[in-house]
């Protein structure tokens, strides 16, 4: 099943069900109010989605409309928390030497995750006001996991169970400001400003063979301002999501519609390119000696969209933005 | 005024308006359906509830109930951000000492703060599950702030402006897992399980001359199984409230109803105690030579209450926990 949001004035949005083309949305207000409400319900209202999904991809469904991707909020407007990992190490290490921060202790067996403000995240075409070009205006391709309740302590296995739903994400990054707060120890606030999501949830089976390990085993391709910037693939993932929501539920349950980062995706071979342009920025400074490239400015586009391996377009749809001054 | 949420198994839980006294309670559906969408409504519903109030603590309300503090959640269950910060210096630096962690860089000028889990607070009675002893169960007794709608960039006189509500916290910390969790730059998450509140959310009015400067000017009285542990003084908060919220908003809007808090309560003079024992433990291990005081074990209860400078119960009510094995 794939899932949208459509803008209605509500905070959770209207859902519809999209046929797998993409080409069509069907209403579902007799099953679920929201995304958000289905999440909270899954267990009385899988069937119902799953019968109104099949009905729209058979062509049957009298009701559905023309998917339109720009009249979408975010799969999740506002979900209960935000939590994203840093679980390509590859990318980790790179950081660490664009902010000149000390090695993260236990990086490569204990995942590393910060809790992101879940309140007012942007939809896939929405453009993001920010207040200065000056804070280092960068954006962060990742896939992410939507879940059910988890419990407290749940093992990696057991938090896997739990996935629902998977995501593609645009986790907005000042970088500017982020050294400062890594440094002091509570973690990322100002250089996290509000993160975006592609227009389509979907079940795991909608990725067929590229979900596996618990991991989205896909290119991510990353376009700024309609040049290719990279195509990261996620299966490099050294934590999966079973380790990560795992690690997130350790000391306290996840409520329904908790959505789990994986970071941003990086590859070891640099033909892979990036997902952000603080690694392009740190891979340039070591294999060139030089720092060529500068962060984002107003009126600048990035556009990310996974795609299966034989080039068909990826299940999520296309995050397409534009950094715009505050209105 | 003063708000609580009684428990009724939705999320946002029912609202009612508690007399002065805090002996009735009013439920007020036909107003607002919960604290939260009273703060999402603000405007709309404030002179109402402002009547409604007044009638009660005139004793004219006929639907009046008696107040019961153990039937209450927190006053907003869940709520669309909890950011936390760190604003008695006095009791970062000893933190600095108890964590063996480096010197936070501009920690006098420049707020900290992380951001929580704000999908499943805690009531104020609510027994605490946490998974392990061995992770170092420690309280903390706080002042927080409930905002209305901040727009990004807000200056500390805009935002102090936005100030709703005023809360009492006890933002529940596992002190084995903070340090590690500060090292990676990446914040806490698993070292705060969910959070606890006093039952009552009150309109800064309800603090009389005790809300100046932004501040919170009283006493948090906090006993551990019954035995004082501490009153710390809000007065002292290097940073006030206003401050708090701007540095929270500096990059992103704040949507209404998000909780900005002031950190663990802590006076420089050694009689006030503390409001957590992490902080007490470093004191020993300074003024004494020795660590002398273990951490909370299972069935350990504490207790918060502000009061006023006469002697009067504070205008939140009780904080009253016990630490639980898992269900």
């Amino acid at each position: 099943m794939k899932f949208a949001t459509l803008k209605d004035g509500t905070l959770d949005g209207r859902l519809v069900i999209v046929s797998r083309d993409g080409a069509r949305a069907l209403p579902v207000p007799h099953i679920a109010t929201s995304l958000l409400d289905a999440l909270q319900r899954w267990d009385a209202v899988h069937g119902r989605l799953q019968q109104a999904s099949d009905t729209l991809n058979a062509g049957a469904a009298a009701a559905a409309i023309t998917f339109e991707p720009h009249a979408c909020a975010a799969p999740l407007p506002r979900s209960p928390q935000w939590l994203d990992g840093s679980a390509f190490l590859n990318h980790g290490r790179l950081m660490e030497q664009a902010f000149n921060t000390p090695p993260i202790p236990d990086f490569d067996t204990v995942p590393v995750m910060y809790q992101g403000a879940s309140d007012d995240f942007l939809g896939p075409c929405d453009d993001v006001p920010l207040p200065s070009e000056a804070d280092g205006i960068d954006f962060e391709g990742e896939f992410g996991v939507v879940c059910g309740p988890v419990p407290m302590a749940a093992t990696p296995a057991q938090a896997l169970a739990c996935v629902r739903l998977v995501v593609q994400v645009n986790d907005w990054s000042l970088r500017a400001l982020g050294p400062h707060e890594m440094k002091t120890g509570f973690g990322f606030l100002q250089a996290k400003p509000s993160t975006a999501f592609a227009p389509l949830a979907v079940t795991p089976d909608e990725l067929g063979d590229a979900w596996r390990d618990g991991r989205v085993c896909l290119p991510l391709h990353v376009l700024w301002n309609g040049e290719r910037f990279g195509q990261p693939h996620g299966g490099e993932m050294n934590f999966s999501f079973g380790h990560l929501v795992a690690h997130a539920a350790r000391t306290r349950r996840l409520s329904a519609g908790c959505i789990v980062g994986s970071g941003t995706v990086s590859n070891v071979a640099r033909s892979a390119g990036s997902a952000c342009i603080a690694e392009r920025r740190v891979i340039e400074k070591i294999d060139l000696g030089e720092i060529r490239t500068g962060f984002m400015r107003f009126g600048d586009r990035v556009c990310m969209q996974a795609r299966f391996e034989d080039g068909r377009d990826g299940p999520f749809g296309v995050i397409d933005q534009r950094v715009v001054r505050p209105g």
